[in-house]
């Protein structure tokens, strides 16, 4: 072994004394062939949020540094912000070809590859983050997922969750159905479709235009997050709106994949680290959203009184109906798509009657 | 450095070749002393549990593996069960003077060593497991919680949790607050309080006896855990009861403590793992028994025809109302407890808001 080929390299496993070297004068003990070896990785995380995004930018920033932190350095993982290597949108295939290790997103994001893979993120009357959680690590979720990415030769993780996103800003009150035929609202994906079918104009704009197309009246209407990132980019500033709980995005699950090549060219117990460091992340994006989420909230309502609103029954009886339609139709593009809803939609059923005399019966009991 | 010392030893941190020898016929490189040494450590994990206990058991052991896998078995935890080492109310002193290395339990065990440990498993009326998460890693309350174990040596984690608990089993529907009188049940904790003071007659039993004590009349209600739990102890086989969703543990939060001179013995990186893999361990308990309890559930009412019950709503307030009097009194027996209960508070009634429009809005608005 060369004296460069050693250095910047880092040891693991047991190392073994194997023999002691006579006749140099002294005793001198060496390390012997027995010695694992692992060269430090440098990884590139490329990620579809703007640098430092809060909530999903700064979550995937906290995944690096799990990943770093608990490898003693092993592993160091550099984060890039979207266009900072490649578009927000390749980073799919980025990670796919290994012009990157790992990627950082949404997978709703990757439709165009597998239908599927939309269960994965967030379903309109779908499940929260903490039965996302359930079914993808308890339920067989996660195996599904991984069955779903792996023609792609990407290793799938969890590694994010906004919690319930908020339905949106509206510019007058939603009193009836009739009030979402013809409203042009930014909002993408299977939510949309569901307003489409309402009668409404579903709009996809990317984050950063959202604020003057609200301002100019180019829309009549936006969701985007929740409290803390609303709050962030002051969509309450852009005219006179009303603030409406959501329906379509109740447990968005961020993710992160790691392109399979690299991920067993790991150790095992780096392997181990990798999948676990994701669960963290997953975990405290929740914990920092539902509490960053608290706080803005009561900015927004008691600082820039903001009107809080509810859909009314009817109105959230046919979003819910129609969004059942439209993730059925989903389902029955391919077999494997149909697998993954059969797993999901069998969960959520029993989730709805547990959480029934759980979670939903104590929330309500607290605020009787 | 002796033959015998190193063996067994794994060497972690930048492993540098600084020097070659020479004069010894051919080159041979050697470790030299920036090398950092980390002697394989051998943890007992004592629990509150009965070994493999289904959830909380279960949940230790994962823990302990968790933390061998990532560290590439430079900690190897046994986890002994209730007794096996010592009673299960021992083993926070256990670990406190270093019999043991980690604990596994419930902080609300420890009133007797502080009255703000409670705040930190479960409180009625109080957090859920989302809820306790971001109060927790978020909102300042494991600073708090590593306060209150600092004067005993423990470093402090939160490693699970079980999620909203059952109100439990009843042998007669309770329709107003006159049920409740002189009714003996098996409540241990601020829930049994609560009871008392609503004219009931607290009980506390081990989980062993809980069984028989239905059966024989001994005791007319208890409550246990949830779904998974009662089914695995056959709670509806005991006789005819009705089953009541829960107000007095919604969201208990299972703890890890580990020795702090064991945990500051450890280097940076595995310091990050026994931290982190707890919080793995945290979230991994609550996705079990949430899958766990929503196929229980299904067995208790469609096999076994458990007849569901709800609390009516003055039942329900009036146990909040008895419910937040008796939490403040704990809180007023110390300025530690009270500004734990000042942070648990402001976060709670942040939290209430916000969850009114996101959580709670969204499982309400699934089940129109």
């Amino acid at each position: 072994m060369k004296y460069r080929n050693v250095i910047n390299k880092i040891l693991i496993g047991v190392f073994v004394v194997s023999g002691v070297l006579v006749g140099c004068g002294k005793q001198e003990e060496t390390a012997m062939s027995t010695v694992k070896e692992f060269e430090t990785v440098h990884w590139k995380m490329v990620t579809t949020w703007p640098k430092n995004f809060p909530g999903m930018g700064t979550g995937a920033n906290k995944l690096a540094e799990l990943i770093t932190e608990m490898s003693g350095g092993r592993i160091q993982v550099k984060v890039y912000g979207a266009k900072e290597l490649v578009p927000p949108f390749e980073i799919f295939d980025a990670v796919s070809r290994g012009t990157a290790e790992m990627g950082h997103g949404a997978s709703y994001y990757w439709k165009g590859k597998s239908e599927a893979a939309q269960f994965f993120a967030a379903v309109p009357f779908g499940l929260t983050a903490q039965e996302m959680n359930a079914w993808l690590y308890q339920g067989g979720g996660m195996a599904l997922w991984q069955e779903v990415y792996a023609p792609f030769g990407l290793v799938p993780t969890a590694a994010g969750n906004t919690g319930v996103q908020m339905g949106g800003w509206f510019n007058k009150e939603i009193n009836s159905l009739a009030d979402l035929k013809g409203l042009k609202m930014r909002i993408p994906g299977l939510g949309g479709e569901v307003l489409s079918r309402l009668g409404g104009t579903p709009v996809s704009l990317p984050g950063g235009e959202i604020f003057t197309s609200l301002q100019s009246g180019a829309i009549d209407a936006t969701e985007w997050v929740g409290p803390y990132n609303d709050l962030a980019f002051g969509l309450h500033k852009a005219a006179k709106f009303y603030y409406y709980p959501g329906w379509h995005e109740p447990g968005t699950t961020l993710e992160s994949f790691v392109n399979k090549q690299a991920f067993e060219a790991l150790p095992e117990d780096l392997q181990a680290i990798v999948l676990n460091a994701s669960r963290v992340a997953n975990q405290d994006m929740l914990a920092d959203f539902t509490a960053r989420n608290n706080q803005a909230l009561e900015t927004l309502v008691k600082v820039h009184s903001v009107q809080l609103r509810k859909f009314p029954d009817e109105v959230l009886k046919q979003l819910r109906s129609i969004s059942d339609e439209v993730v059925a139709e989903v389902a029955a593009k391919d077999p494997l798509s149909q697998k993954v809803y059969q797993s999901f939609k069998k969960f959520r059923d029993q989730v709805v009657e547990w959480h029934g005399v759980s979670e939903q019966a104590y929330l309500n009991a607290r605020t009787l």
